[in-house]
């Protein structure tokens, strides 16, 4: 049976969307729509040309025999920066103080539509980078994680800070959090990731960073290599920070619990942008 | 600017594909490319005509002033039977078995792609049920959790085994697990769902049914209600299930451990459609 154009430019969308950063070699599409190749390029074209218009993303084709086209996700400064206002918004809503100067975080967390595009914005960052795993520690990160995860088309690891039966063999370290200064333990199932493996750290929340630096110091247990940290807020007061090399999509610079005023600013992650 | 058909027909498969179960006014469209509604309407024809084609789900179209148009996740048998084959051959595999006749299901549990699809299916069952809330445990089911959730464009409710300072005041419960037999605690920040909340309860792995049930207790303790459970796993050598009303993907009907062998088959919703 064949398709028109029209039928086609839809089921390619949504065939591309949900197949990020792999190759679909022209034959594919040919076959899926019984139609020439002449015109599945014709096709890709014009998504293409739509996608960076409207600022999904952008398709890359790559020549030859073995060739094909592969999309990446791309979100503009232009859409990216209202999400972030918006984001810090919803933040600085003195009812997510909770005593010890704590911020409530879960429900912005517990919100796909706010978690996808968080994860496509942090992942358009790395959308061309060699990356084989996204990392990060339960509970909280893992949403944004796997947000991250399914726009790079690359597993989640899970760090756990209690063993579980269901994780067979693990891989346990100390690390020391960098606020609390407290020992604390994570542990990692050894079959979950290969040995040099290039590993982004998502997480939703860094103070000095210590967790994330628990999480490097993991990478090493399994020979693999950081190839980049993101973080949904920073946590900005902090007179020395473990890592310096970071994303962070909000900053968080001040809570007064006794004003019930929360200060927070777009993260680096636009300043990079805005130069 | 005005947009070709093609043009628009991309965007707005982009964008219905993002906003699941939302109405969106034809207005919106009509701006977003100053076109006349009655353009807009003739692709919003030929997108759920395809959509429907291809299995990528259907378009409800509500009439009047407030009218718009509402995309629902719909995965055809056709499409999910494979799927579920496949995810039982995955399963099967004996590497899987742990010491104790455990299964290892992390990296299943780890891809996007699996999860994602498998969150589709799940989402299409209750695609048009009333559903306000999607509900899981820490820390396995919470991605599966979030895929069907953002098909559903409803927030995830985490149950927590522990107590965390960033949760806020929660309620606790304790519960049996089914299997284990053993009292446990089961936590839920207050903040996290509203009263007379319609519940959807999803998680990775069900036995006799014993997390289940402690989370449509403390359902009650929010004075909410069960719209469904879902797992992707079921056990199903169990005498006696605490709860009879669930959705699973895959029925694990034995493991021989001596024998290196694990008999999985197709759960339950298959079975509905074959009926």
């Amino acid at each position: 049976m064949k398709f028109r154009r029209s039928e086609r430019l839809i089921d390619m969308t949504n065939y591309l969307m949900d197949h990020p950063r792999q190759l679909v070699p022209l034959t594919v599409f040919a076959e899926r729509y019984s139609s020439a190749k002449s015109s599945i390029s014709e096709d890709l074209a014009i998504v293409k040309e739509t996608f960076e218009q409207r600022g999904i993303g952008t398709l890359q084709t790559v020549p030859g025999a073995a060739g094909g086209v592969k999309f990446f996700v791309k979100v503009s400064q232009e859409q990216a920066a209202p999400f972030v206002d918006e984001l810090c918004e919803l933040i600085a809503n003195p009812e997510r103080l909770l005593p010890g100067g704590y911020l409530y975080l879960t429900d912005i967390l517990g919100d796909p539509q706010v978690v996808q595009k968080a994860g496509r914005i942090i992942a358009s960052a790395y959308a061309e980078a060699k990356i084989d795993v996204v990392m990060t520690v339960a509970t909280k990160g893992i949403p944004l994680a796997y947000a991250v995860a399914s726009q790079l088309n690359v597993p989640v690891v899970i760090v756990r800070r209690d063993n579980k039966v269901t994780e067979g063999p693990t891989v346990s370290i100390n690390y020391v959090s960098g606020s609390a200064k407290r020992i604390q333990t994570m542990v990692l199932s050894k079959k979950s990731m290969k040995q040099d493996s290039r590993v982004l750290i998502v997480d939703d929340f860094m103070k000095a960073g210590g967790t994330v630096m628990g999480m490097i110091s993991m990478l090493e247990e399994f020979n693999s290599h950081l190839a980049g940290i993101a973080v949904l807020v920073e946590d900005e007061k902090i007179q020395e920070r473990l890592v310096d090399e970071y994303l962070s999509l909000v900053q968080l610079s001040d809570i007064d619990v006794k004003a019930k005023k929360i200060n927070v600013q777009a993260g680096n992650y636009l300043n990079i942008w805005r130069g």
